[in-house]
């Protein structure tokens, strides 16, 4: 009587972990791209919903037979565009669990675990990346976390918590300007080199947000930044919030925060640092640098789906005062009125995010970070960044080809001259479907971006990678057989090994030889 | 080398789907509320994530000992707050599977299945619940349908681009005003009895949401809504949108959307409806009458994972022309380009929504509506007001009681007499962890709310509620023996049979006797 018999549920649910298994297992046998025009799956579906129940059996099988063909394998190690959104298989188990509870956490009293367990993973995550005990809810001050859907609604959340907290202290600044007035002068900070989302959020907002240019590598300068809000001052305008990148979309840039931050500070301007994918590094004692200035941030975010192991969606926010957006935001009615509200353990983050409703996103947190470990989260995030390292040295070898810029797992490559021949090999290695990689620009020029991805990345695929991109140039460009064999000799370096996580005895080792590999590339990265 | 070892994975999994099983078969055997004080969490958990790695079956065993106990079970059939958030057993394997293949769908190359899916689904969906066809995206125009998370993001989204666009309208009309002017002068409507989430939405978008006052049986009336406007256009204000409630939070109340809508229309006045828990029953044809009006509105939202057997996130919404999002909140970078931009089978979803990132939402929905086929959605909702109605007779048939309003699946009751015995009462059975119910305001009197829930409600489980209303009852007013006996005598009659579904020729019977029953039930909602 309920939806579907119980037993047919085992077995379904059964073949779908089955499935999910050798499907992420055989990844690397189907094209990372798929072979679909716009509109095939309209010709392969009815046009409207039958009236009869079908049995599973049918569904799973037309979930391969029309389903499957029209994917792009995210978790293809050939998948190298974007940033990485890494599933896991601990973080799938989560998902599974978290929809058969079917919980609904928009306060306390909802399921009292949903809301206790977020508060907890993000101390234990916070703690990961090594953040200012003042951003923690287990810290003194008014600090914690929370776990958002994505950058984006984390920006939002920042930009229109900011907003608000400005419009009242100004209120009581300008007694004689109207609240209109007020909310027509203020203004918002981003480089033009940070996220469609944040430039989305000033529109959703209704506040103008200001691009400002990036310096020659795509980062935002003090100079810049304090310069543009001291115009907007002299022209009566109110700055309200910067919004800083670590790790930008194209190249994975690092904004300034040790120049952007105290001038913030002083003048009342709330920083917001978007980490969405270089976040995770700061779990890396050799990526400390990376925090220069964070301390300064009145919030920050940072996905566990890109770089984390923890499937979409899944955004830790943190902010220095969560008093600053929860009186915001605030709204409350009878109906979701509990006797625990304002319990500091049992916060009703109803109050901190956009939406009402709140999935139990904290398990699949709780059941991956205990699946991994610290150890092996730190290791594997060092794995992703060695990879990149080879592929880099493997363009380096190759003379018609440029790196203009490598940060952590990404690598932004050209081939030497204009931009046609870079865009037509771009062109000609998306339409093999073989590998997928996208462009962006740096320092005016078209560039190939090379990012690692995928569940299970390992040395062979960058091999694969960059085969598939050596040899498609050697059809734009035609063949230099004398060239060819060189650069075949010099990229064959000694292999990679992953690292080995079966005993906990093994993992000092690791780690040290692992670190010192890193430093290298840390440095390069600053 | 990956997440976990992929054998331990297909054990976990299966782990995981057989206790969600376990679960839910014997979901009763748990009192709804948990017995947990706030912090019970911190005592259990280490402080800090730890170095090692730990085997599935150790976390397995703390999800049982810590996450279980703090859980307040919204699958419960003794689940009788709020709305419901039913799971199904489909929608669960549909989680699984896309957390599996873990796209982010944010653009038709991302995963053109996850594109066109969704749009094939939101056309289904709008048939299903015989939506005028100017919302399909399968109907002639600029209709069209997309997932969001949940009716707080829609209305968001409604607001957000309803502002957009009486704002460019508004700069053409009146050029002598600047654009903050023109900002500062837009105003919302909604009723007093809508959810929180429609007065967050006028702080979170900046602009004035008023409250108006609805009538003593919960209606936003067009008089009222007409006359509110008039005052403010008379004082130089812009009414941009209203947002109306097809079943309010507190007594499932519909606005009279045949009043309100003629004069949105008129006055370029963005009608939005809220269909959040009602929408689900427009699939049934004897509650047609619901639809009245809705043709007049700009874009609606319901969601399936209130009533619609599809777990949360799942929040269907309609824009009769898509176009006025997408204009208003279209951001784009070279990185998200692709070849088949514009396509019409092909919407960049990401335009239509707060966030960049997608879930693959649609995979579910797919699922479940073919597990189940529309017969068995439409007699599953009608078995669950059946059981509402059935509530109403126990409560109607005790005269310390009085029903003061019901709704599809929701009975609003209290105890004759002043609001503190009613208060009490819902204190104690709150207290008893049995039953779990919150109350409401109408006519100016405390109510309490009785609703259907649960992932498999039956006869019995209504009959156990309402032993301990009145047990509870009896306990707080004093026994009265010979009218208890009679009570029991009443509130004994003949068992509703839940619907069988076995045979497609049992169908259409089932359906004729049930819409009968239901004819009556539609009557008294009006």
């Amino acid at each position: 009587m309920a939806n579907m018999d119980i037993n047919e549920f085992r077995e379904f649910g059964r073949a779908a972990i089955d499935f999910v298994a050798d499907y992420l297992e055989n990844i690397r046998d189907r094209d990372v791209l798929p072979s679909v025009e716009p509109g095939y799956l309209h010709d392969l579906l009815p046009g409207q919903l039958q009236d009869a129940p079908e049995d599973w059996k049918t569904i799973m099988e037309d979930f391969k037979q029309c389903i499957l063909p029209g994917l792009t394998h995210w978790q293809s190690p050939h998948f190298h565009a974007f940033y990485p959104s890494q599933t896991s298989y601990s973080s799938i188990v989560g998902e599974t669990l978290a929809a058969g509870l079917g919980v609904v956490g928009f306060s306390w009293i909802c399921s009292p675990v949903c809301t206790e367990l977020e508060v907890i993973m993000m101390n234990w995550l916070g703690q990961l990346l090594n953040l200012p005990k003042t951003f923690l809810n287990c810290g003194e001050g008014n600090g914690g976390g929370i776990i958002q859907g994505s950058a984006s609604e984390s920006i939002l959340v920042a930009v229109l918590a900011a907003r608000e907290q400005a419009v009242r202290r100004l209120k009581g600044e300008h007694p004689e300007l109207t609240e209109a007035e007020i909310r027509g002068r203020l203004v918002a900070y981003t480089s033009d080199q940070s996220n469609s989302a944040v430039e989305k959020s000033g529109i959703l907002g209704a506040i103008k947000m200001r691009l400002l240019p990036a310096d020659d590598t795509a980062i935002l300068r003090g100079s810049t930044f304090i310069q543009a809000v001291e115009e907007d001052r002299a022209a009566g305008l109110f700055p309200v919030i910067c919004v800083a990148t670590l790790g930008t979309t194209g190249t994975c840039a690092y904004d300034n925060l040790e120049e952007i931050g105290p001038y913030c500070n002083e003048h009342n301007i709330w920083l917001h640092i978007d980490a969405a994918y270089a976040g995770a590094a700061l779990c890396l004692p050799e990526y400390a640098d990376l925090m220069k200035g964070a301390e300064l941030a009145d919030s920050l975010n940072f996905n566990l789906h890109k770089w984390m192991f923890v499937n979409f969606d899944c955004c830790a926010m943190w902010f220095k005062d969560a008093g600053s957006v929860t009186k915001s935001f605030s709204v409350d009615r009878i109906y979701l009125q509990h006797q625990f509200q304002g319990h500091s353990k049992a916060p009703d983050y109803r109050h901190w995010q956009i939406q009402l409703g709140r999935r139990f996103r904290s398990l699949k947190v709780w059941i991956t970070l205990r699946t991994m470990g610290a150890e092996k989260i730190r290791n594997l995030i060092r794995f992703h960044i060695q990879l990149a390292n080879r592929f880099e040295e493997y363009v380096r070898t190759d003379d018609r080809f440029e790196v203009l810029c490598s940060t952590l797992a990404l690598v932004c490559f050209r081939l030497k001259g204009d931009d046609a021949q870079s865009k037509q090999l771009l062109e000609n290695i998306t339409k093999r479907k073989k590998v997928f990689m996208i462009p962006a620009t740096y320092q005016g020029k078209f560039i190939i971006r090379f990012m690692i991805c995928g569940i299970d990345p390992q040395m062979h695929d960058i091999e694969y990678a960059w085969d598939e991109v050596r040899s498609q140039a050697d059809l734009l460009l035609g063949v230099d057989q004398n060239r060819n064999e060189v650069t075949a000799k010099v990229s064959s370096p000694a292999p990679i090994e992953p690292p080995v996580f079966e005993k906990a005895t093994e993992i000092g080792k690791i780690t040290e030889s692992l670190a010192g590999a890193m430093l290298l590339s840390n440095e390069k990265a600053q």
